[in-house]
């Protein structure tokens, strides 16, 4: 079988100007033999600067990146730019669509199947076609995420390592051009073990950022200014859009994910009222929430304590939780 | 037909002391031809006073409620008590069970369901039986609601105003003794139109009240916190548990709730960002917030206003939205 | 309870002009606690002449009504009306956003559950709110109809007989106006005893006429054209758009519906062959078809005959079969 | 609404001979705008004799009974008849079709809707239909059950008690001409409370049997056979079949059903290991079984014990439990 | 892993004679440990010429070919035929049982799956088997589909050009000999890039053929015809069937595919209004159609048009559209 | 990527004494973003004996291994061990949980998915961790099955025969001390030719046994009690627990499974009827069932016949049956 992807766009990337169209998978199903799914993509190009690759809503629910994207590309004039910027603000489009995490035609969480498969489910396409199509012609590499409808996340950009001396640095650069309050630099957890976008782009040596914005399934002021600003940022400084107008970064704090040991998960099904904010810092022992019990209301509560001293990044959002759910996760500031 | 409730319980409500069991509803299905659905219920009972039903979880996936209701349950010591508490602390039990606002096994939203069918699907048996077999042992009716997933809420009480001038004083000093910050009359519009838990509790005569404690479907302290108090108040109050150690109510701001005019709809299917948050006053004309479009990005976003000035009680919580959907209600100071 | 309509719309019914709004349904679901189904509803209002209540989508997979309603509701210049056009040109709104025959929301055959029940499901409240709010203000009724994805019809109008004297001239009349090829008097099957639109229009004693137009849930030209035309003939001979240009009607070829009993139904499971078309005048013993069995290729076909003479007014249009699925209905010339 | 029943057939109830058609119950659907559910029924008709009811499948997944209509439909001469004997095999025939104790159409439980609705679902027009044409025309009505899917059964027979002494007394003869080893009768816990088929044909003042006949959803040969006799035998002792071959009735040893309080239910989700079997005298306080956790292997199991004396008529069959499922009802000698 | 197919059948395809059994996909689902999906095959073989490969159903929805391949089982006489015909007229059964498009057990479009996986879903052991095992042994493949639900189609055979000039020859003669009024070649966009069972057997070197032959999921006359010819042919031109009585063929117009670029697709979600037909020679301009909006009824009209010359080869059957459903595909006489 | 499982466990399998914890199964969801789901796992460690590794539930809807694992678990006392014991009463936990063959997550057989996938769907990744984890770390492998709710099985173990003499005789070794009534020896039918646990045991070279025990998704005392001596057994031969309590096993009759073709298969959908019981020996010709028509009363039941002598191992349990529904399969004594 072929490993050439199916995936196709009306979108010509070398052409000047700012184009609009669809990536288009194709999907033949009971109604639409010959039909593709419709992933909105922008095209900006002008000039012979780098390209950039903006994404959202690789998690359908998670809607910061979303529209601070749409936003760009609204306003964006390709007169300004020197280079070539490529955003994807409704990534995964049949989970946007749906508003929730994973593709419904799937259940294909993209960020799980890096690096994909041509000859895969739809998600599955997806994920090769960026890696396989759009990462040959990326320079930089921004992956804009936020809780979703389960977790609720202190506003913060996260990278992987890199690969090299001068990819680790390039990396450290990109953290601080984008200019979140926190950059997190993770070691491998991302995705539990999966491949994630960004670690798939690492893989191709490309200096990539993710970030988690707010969570809830709604929409955070507070992170979609640092969406706003932290893209904008890079544009500028990267000059694909010199003469951007943005506050200067003041760089950022720089922390590390602890690992799944210090993560509190839910020992059971039940209600979870916790007892730590994120952003809060914990110490070992410290009380971090109850478990009630819906089913059983005169058991008394779980209480749950860290295993761990660190900075809360992100919590449960959903009062119900069941066994295994992440409730929360610490970071510390590097060594 | 007959229409005496089908629903039992192992509870005796005569007997002196702290039952739990559960209202079981009889579900005949294919894994279970004689079961029944298991929904907690607690009594507690001692001396001659009143009898207080608290409920909670009438939409399961509203949780200020159900942690204050197990956690009076579990607090109440029984010779304290002089009278009759009778808490169903996850009323719509599959819907708690499932974490969502209607129940899977017939979608039924128990609160547009009253008075109910004895003979119907497992949500209409259900509230047939609160009204048909609690509300004639009661005295006064709370029923615990949040916003859910789909609203962010302002904290408050809610009651609807009383047949005859007696019932209408009660009301109001049911409003006061529990004490949310503000206190909302309604006058019919609860439930769009169909009959409310409370609004069945009404037409019976009962002085009976609701809240808005929070939404998304998490949990607010603060909620947490006036669901608490309000409700040890009125048990002290009202003579249940005259030693019930609470901090006085000062009252509440008395409020009504402005009609479906002035709400904001969403006018199309995308991505809202709004504009005000709950508890602002809002002025007619003033940027309620806009909507963008995933499904097309360089669509022009559609800009909102309000079309009345008030007081916003609730704002839809979660990003995505479809056209229909309440963005909005608003509520003024009573006149 | 309240037999009051929970429906409502932002038009006023009595405002001068082309007003354009939704019906607006109130459901309250997971996902939109006080939000609404809008069904899209257009009101064009001058002058002082009668009432006509113009209906597609009743069954959402049925289109050659939704694309004519849609061509008058732009054309028609409010200017030129005496009296009022109220056109749903989606009548089962969540139906035809699915493009199926029912709704997605509860299983609803919207013509199936007439006169409605003002606190039952989307769909009975939506058929209550036609019968109880609309038809009182209504003088005529057209709701157009096609074969859906499971017939191929004939293209037709059909009628109820009426209840009086006046009320039969008044049927006849419309039938004669509107103009069809064919024009069906049913004597009471439609729906399979259960109440249409058009029945409860009739018990009303309001003239009502209804239409079969195409099938299969594509479009037919030559439907489309007749009901264009005919939509427009009764505009314009009721005197609601006095100047309407349309070619006049050469009336229709009366007919009647024969009973179930003439009707030919599938007896098995399999495949249908079809050996006469619709419009076909057909013999009693004329072979109707063939039955060919996809899980048993080696089995001889069945084959079938008419029972009774007459013209084939619909055929079954897939051609998977299964038993008790209608495949052939006859009408013949009145007597 | 017309309460006329919309359901149909092709059968003369009044015609002599065999006849082989359905009940045919008007659904309307995506894929059959005019078809129908096609139930099985056979009519055999002879003579001046009284008319049988019998039917099977009122629970999908019940199958003695099934199989010993199928057979008595293909074994009976109709020139052996006098009389008339009403034939319904798969009932429920959706359930049927699914292997199901409910209808996947409607989730309609056959046995909880009587006396059904004419314009309702294909399961409340199921038992109108029954309740409203059926009945009328009927002596003896015999519905065979056995456990499905979630109970074994003990073989028996159960009747209630009749409304007058004659209809008491006719009900005796009817259990003891039918013969199972035992004939419980149930003073209205049939159904929880729900009406059932035999308790709307005891409203009527018909005769009305009802049996128990193994479980599992498989086939017990000694159920099968106590079917095959009992019927026989009921044929013959009426006269439908006065030659009928059959070994005479012993009479049944009477009991009664004991009420749910000494019934045993599960009171957590689990595995159910049985302590006792069907058929086995059990005194109070005795080992009824112990639940074992699936899902916290280490939590010493569950001991139930029962809390009443008596014969253990049915037991739940599945290991998987959940709280609320019936895990043994008893019955006793009657007093 | 084995890659030998766990596929098997009881059919012994060097037997003499007709058989007629299944493929038995072994597929160990809930109801069924040790089952097998039943495939319908029959093979047919007689004397020393070559093996022909008939099948239909690849496509659950497409009946032409199913109902030609059925009556051609039926009739050949074993004793005319010099070879073997193998005919799976009912290829991916669970789609053929379900009337649609995919398998329902796994969602498998079994046309973009080859070459299949023998530890895959029952739709990619499928077609692996086919691959794998049947192709070995087969000397010409004919594929018979048509539309399906959303397509209507010019009825025509296509072929892919094979991989030498011998191959070449051999698919051209098989156009010929099978003489669809038009033989389309296409050079590799079938399936939009995905491998098809005429493209697999093309890797293989095997002369196959595909056909289009109607579409909506009804029944063509004149492509059932069509089919019926096209195979007769070839069984009399291969030899298998010298006797075959059947009019010559009188070849057929050959044209190519125009690529997608010459296709039109749906802007948005609406309804649509086709404005050519199948089988039309459009022009570059020529207006293709127009998009109406259910949920919007008072936007105008999208209008579309074409982009390239060609002659319409298929068209979209149902009016409901998506953004993303092909509306026309183009061809044009072979250069 | 990676083939390192992305599985992981609080469990320190070197640790001394008994520690319960899960396989925790990432898997990221809309209500879990990085939830795992928990599988639980004992593991009982002490001294430097070999590892025995236990599994039930491999199949959810199979209890007797469930239940006697999780009461070895509870039993065995971390003093008397000589080894290590590795316990998943649960394995497939979802399945387990849903009371269901397969995973309702991903729909996975995991009996039918060896070796697996670490970068597959949940069940994949399960069957991953077990081949690549927990075997190399294995001495002896038990994976306790029952029929499910599909067949009934003579409570037996099977083996598959080894790749090596030395492994052959460590096989019958294993089968002699488990003491099954029967030890069959199967060569390589399992599985329907996919992978099973046990398969992919022998291919690592490890002893392995597995069990059949009852069926019905019920719980067969006898069953439960072959599997609770024949684990104490094991554990104590193998030194792992050198004073277990437990009588001596007398050996087991050695059979082999007969191949498919001796096997019955349901020939039509309909209702079963069997003839013979499990363990009975047959004949060729002998009656092996009828199958009657739900559908189609009045059609004479099809007869089947066994096609080979041997003994009944298992039946289908339900009634109800499908065409390719496995209704016997035969054994014999070996050569």
């Amino acid at each position: 079988m072929s490993t050439i992807s199916r995936v196709w766009t009306a979108i010509d990337f070398n052409k000047i100007g700012r184009q609009s169209d669809f990536l288009r998978l194709p999907y033949s199903s009971n109604m639409s033999a010959y039909g593709w799914i419709p992933t909105p993509l922008i095209c900006i190009k002008n000039g012979t600067g780098p390209t950039i690759l903006l994404t959202a809503g690789n998690h359908g629910d998670e809607y910061e990146g979303q529209i601070a994207l749409i936003k760009l590309a609204q306003d964006i004039d390709p007169a300004e730019v020197n280079g070539r910027i490529i955003i994807l603000p409704a990534l995964n489009y049949p989970a946007v669509a749906a508003g929730q995490r994973v593709s419904p035609i799937d259940d294909g969480n993209l960020n799980r199947l890096f690096p994909g498969n041509a000859n895969g489910s739809p998600t599955d396409m997806l994920a090769h076609y960026i890696d396989d199509v759009l990462f040959p012609i990326t320079d930089v590499v921004i992956d804009l995420h936020s809780g979703g409808r389960s977790l609720e996340y202190l506003p913060l950009a996260l990278a992987r390592p890199g690969l090299t001396p001068e990819h680790r640095q390039a990396v450290r650069k990109l953290l601080n051009v984008f200019g979140a309050p926190i950059g997190v630099l993770t070691d491998g957890g991302g995705g539990g073990g999966a491949t994630t976008l960004y670690a798939a782009a690492e893989q191709r040596g490309i200096p990539a950022l993710t970030t988690e914005l707010g969570g809830g399934a709604t929409l955070s002021p507070e992170g979609l200014a640092i969406a706003e600003r932290g893209v904008r940022r890079v544009l500028k400084h990267y000059g694909v859009v010199p003469e951007m107008k943005v506050e200067a970064s003041s760089g950022c704090r720089l922390m590390e994910s602890l690992s799944r040991d210090s993560a509190v998960y839910s020992p059971e099904n039940g209600l979870f009222q916790p007892a730590a904010e994120v952003g809060e810092m914990v110490s070992e022992g410290q009380e971090a929430g109850r478990i009630y019990f819906y089913d059983d209301p005169m058991r008394p509560p779980i209480i749950l304590n860290f295993t761990a001293p660190g900075m809360v990044s992100c919590r449960r959002f959903p009062t119900i939780t069941a066994r295994g759910d992440c409730l929360y996760n610490l970071m510390s500031d590097i060594r």
